[in-house]
């Protein structure tokens, strides 16, 4: 299913345009139709489609998101995903819960600017809630008291000029050919020069840097760390097409 | 020498709460006393030492930190860092064309809303640019696309509330004893439980998960992953005194 996102200020801007660099589908959800303008080069005011800076189209349902009409013209009940990032906390629960009454299986991330909204939006049906403030405040802190973390942080996660990327793959989406193998015989590293960095258990343990000879199950994910072209070798050597 | 925060505000206290943790001095600049009195537990008024809610003393400066004046009462000459997280980005900018004229070597880390302002606050002397906004609607859309990528990076930053902890230690903090071994011989997964993850060359390369063989030259800088008593026992053990 596609990504709804509402709300177009700064964070959800650029939740929108990682989201679409990953090639998911997206519908943005903005009351402000200028703002969407202010993004969209191609301004096709009656029409919600318009056409972003890279010439692609936008998606978009001009409408206040806390409103279970717009979030159903924005095709919530079969959206795969939901991004709430309204400048409101209690907006921002307040569509938290209406789209969880509308979909159940919705995965709702939700923005909070207080951490005692945390709670009320896990509550209200939010399955992740994300403060920028706190993981910002959080990453100048490091930046003093740990700046090669930090840099490593920004590195692995993109947000860095520098072009490694830290990637994960399920069991489920491995070829079936390596099923069964060991972490060895995998043998990641000399066929793409990519890095298994850790590997999440379906129990929920993350083993940092598994040792050699475990075997992936079903249900465990592994991460897998490496340059641009590293890891699209290793995405056409080891994922499922 | 100590820290300087200067804004008081979410991404200021946060960063304030992680570098007190970390066991940083800190001074607090911010204009607005009921600000820092909503953070502080004891109301002292008067004098610039208030309590925080963990009982300790918080050394904070009344005023405008664009103000030469008040940045020197912080003791801008002779401290290390300053944060500088205002609301507003043209006052960032001002308040790290200040302290980079008072003080030359100051490591200087500016909070910014908008992109367009990043390259004004390298220009006006900060070392690293933050954008919250950026890094909060990217974190929310790796929350769809990769959700055990983001779940590891919030591990490894200390977001989550797991205890896993990344940690650096420079060729130059290592024990002498330790100078001239390989990975290998350093052995610190057996010892401690802990994992080197990355090693930043002085060159300015990251090897992830370095070779075996390698070892650690003058500048380096090892990058090791554990729980809090992993890393406790690396700290003991491979840390100079
Ligand atoms: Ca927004
Ligand atoms: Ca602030």
């Amino acid at each position: 299913g596609h990504v709804i996102v509402c709300g177009f200020g700064r964070n959800g801007r650029r939740a929108y345009q990682e989201l679409r660099a990953n090639g998911a589908r997206v519908v943005a959800v903005e009351m402000d139709q200028e703002l969407m303008k202010s993004f969209a080069e191609g301004r096709d005011d009656e029409d919600y489609e318009g056409t972003d800076l890279a010439g692609e189209k936008i998606f978009a349902v001009f409408g206040d998101a806390t409103s279970d009409r717009v979030l159903m013209q924005a095709g919530v009940q079969r959206a795969s995903a939901l991004i709430t990032a309204l400048p409101k906390d209690a907006d921002n629960v307040f569509v938290a819960l209406s789209a969880r009454a509308l979909n159940p299986h919705l995965k709702i991330i939700a923005r909070a600017s207080y951490k005692t909204s945390e709670s009320k939006l896990l509550s209200a049906g939010a399955n992740s809630v994300v403060m920028p403030d706190e993981i910002g405040g959080s990453h100048m802190a490091k930046l003093v008291v740990r700046p090669e973390v930090i840099r490593f942080l920004d590195l692995i996660s993109g947000l860095s000029a520098d072009k490694l990327r830290l990637e994960e793959l399920a069991f489920a989406q491995m070829r079936h050919d390596f099923h069964g193998q060991s972490i060895r015989d995998l043998d990641i590293r000399s066929r793409t020069g990519a890095t298994i960095i850790g590997l999440r258990q379906q129990e929920g343990a993350l083993l940092v840097s598994p040792p050699a000879d475990y075997v992936p199950k079903a249900g465990d994910v592994l991460l897998v760390l490496g340059s641009e072209a590293q890891i699209e070798s290793f995405e056409v050597k080891y994922r499922q097409l």
